[in-house]
């Protein structure tokens, strides 16, 4: 059984978080919610999102696990009103509702969905939290003179640098600027393919947590809505020495 | 004799109306108004529009019939401010002027317009008034399955739906809930290239009736606004048997 | 020494007046303020701006010349705080900062910009003063039918018009309306392609001089914002007999 409402602001949200990594997604089902996991067909990003049963207006739903086209539930199910949801089992169909307008949805085969990693255990020996607008400002400015960014966390400062090929940019927060530090000492540097649509996902969330290490991957952690939690696993590059 | 003025707004719905099945139109005037009879090239759907005396801020004008290109009017009429015309017989050509703007357009030859089919005299059985903006609606949803749309009345209520590969779409109206109603059964199929653009002309309108019979053209009549009414007559499409 | 902090929409005002005639410009740097001259590829349009020290939230520098790339300073410039410039001399950077981003952009080499042509000692007969809204209205209405205009100053009337092969245009102004006469006669026919540009810069401007002449070039000038000026020189074309 899977009978779900969800206002229209919290699927965009679910969605967005997913959607620039993989159109196909595995819902897992459980009577506390949703998980979703995620990966990019180049295994650089991985997404972890759970949304609990009271990030729904109506949730009731027995354990178990769907696929479905992403890309497609968002444009059915857009409009302003709370989108209702109910799965037939015997069809594999979704039933969707948005007021007046009744949609119904064929499902994927989960087995058809790219498996993701096994999740490392990661000890990442540094973390800052920041908000997700000051997040996305650095990432932006990164982009205007690059497509990769460097993270890099000192005893005093957290900074982001990035270099072109004939400008460079830098912006350094100071540590006691921020808030949930765990001091230590990292430098990776991330493709912003990855990074710019996840400061786009955490930019309205008033504290993003970013771990790092010394060339080893970064997570992201955040709520971008209440009662919908978000950690995203990136990839570092190589840092050519030039 | 032909000296018009009229409201930008009145002037964009009677360019709106005609201008997404012809560019060229041949416009009838007489001491009433104007009167446009328009079909699109590949004889699917016509318009017949009515513009009033009362539309225009003012007319004067001798019965007779002119002919110009929509887009080109559209392009030189636009702006904030009314728009007069007037038509300087000798030489076939349109004074315009929009604010301190004035120029001066050639008109076409009426007799290189294409013709409108003869009229079919059509007894329609089926009849319902809804408003321009739940027809806009139904009409959008319907696009994200489907590039078709059936209508279809029953004794009980007037429904839209499409069918796309995997995915359909329903939106059911009881007939208790609409206004004027003809009782009857119908079923047809129109293609949505042609009945997105009247609905986008109709969006604004409270009362739009919608005319339908078993695999007959369907025909859609509605005051954009006041003084001036547009009927829409739209051929139907095969249904395939899948 | 080279130390100046401008706010946001100065520099967008120096910077867009000049980006549409060349992407590389030459920057002279006095006590006083900037001057930059440019000049299109073709040589059709030239510009001279001066931004004086006045208009500059810090201005310290000493006389010298520097060249760069307007679009990529446009680039790294963006956002809403003022934004702060210090020259390196030595290594011939550029420190550019906004709010919290740093950026280091490299300087082109000035002799390797295309110098202007040796302005010439121009006597325009006539001369009006209109606004810089009147001035783009007339300019977006003339490229209505043409990519041409002709500015026409008989002694009566200031007139825009432009002929397209079956449509034509005219915007008369009598000069009694306009202000800061220079009485003549002047007839001379422009591109479009430049004088849209110039008069987008133009179209906040409360006063614009435009003085002409008989087949002369255009001089057209106005204070975008306070301290800052500009005038465009442009070039006839030659006006043909149909």
């Amino acid at each position: 059984m899977f009978k779900i409402v969800i206002s229209q602001s919290n699927l965009k949200c679910i969605i967005d978080a997913i959607s620039h990594l993989t159109t196909d997604a595995k819902i897992s089902i459980s009577e506390d919610g949703l998980k979703i996991q995620a990966v990019d067909a180049a295994n650089v990003a991985m997404c972890f999102l759970h949304a609990k049963a009271s990030a729904f207006d109506h949730f009731e739903a027995a354990p178990g696990e769907i696929a479905l086209d992403l890309q497609k539930l968002q444009s059915l199910a857009s409009g302003k009103e709370p989108v209702s949801m109910t799965l037939e089992e015997e069809t594999h169909k979704l039933h969707i509702a948005v007021g007046r307008a009744k949609y119904t949805m064929s499902l994927l085969d989960p087995s058809s969905i790219k498996a993701g990693p096994r999740i490392p255990q990661l000890d990442l020996p540094c973390s800052i939290t920041m908000t997700g607008s000051d997040l996305q400002e650095a990432i932006k400015a990164a982009g205007k003179v690059s497509d990769h960014v460097v993270f890099e966390q000192t005893d005093e400062e957290f900074i982001f640098s990035a270099k072109g090929d004939i400008d460079s940019f830098k912006m350094p927060f100071q540590l006691t600027e921020l808030i949930g530090i765990r001091h230590g000492i990292s430098r990776a540097l991330f493709s912003l393919d990855y990074i710019q649509d996840i400061a786009k996902v955490a930019s309205g969330s008033r504290e993003v947590i970013l771990e790092t290490g010394i060339d080893y991957p970064a997570r992201i952690a955040f709520n971008p809505v209440m009662d919908i939690s978000v950690t995203y696993l990136m990839a570092p590059r190589i840092e050519s020495e030039n």
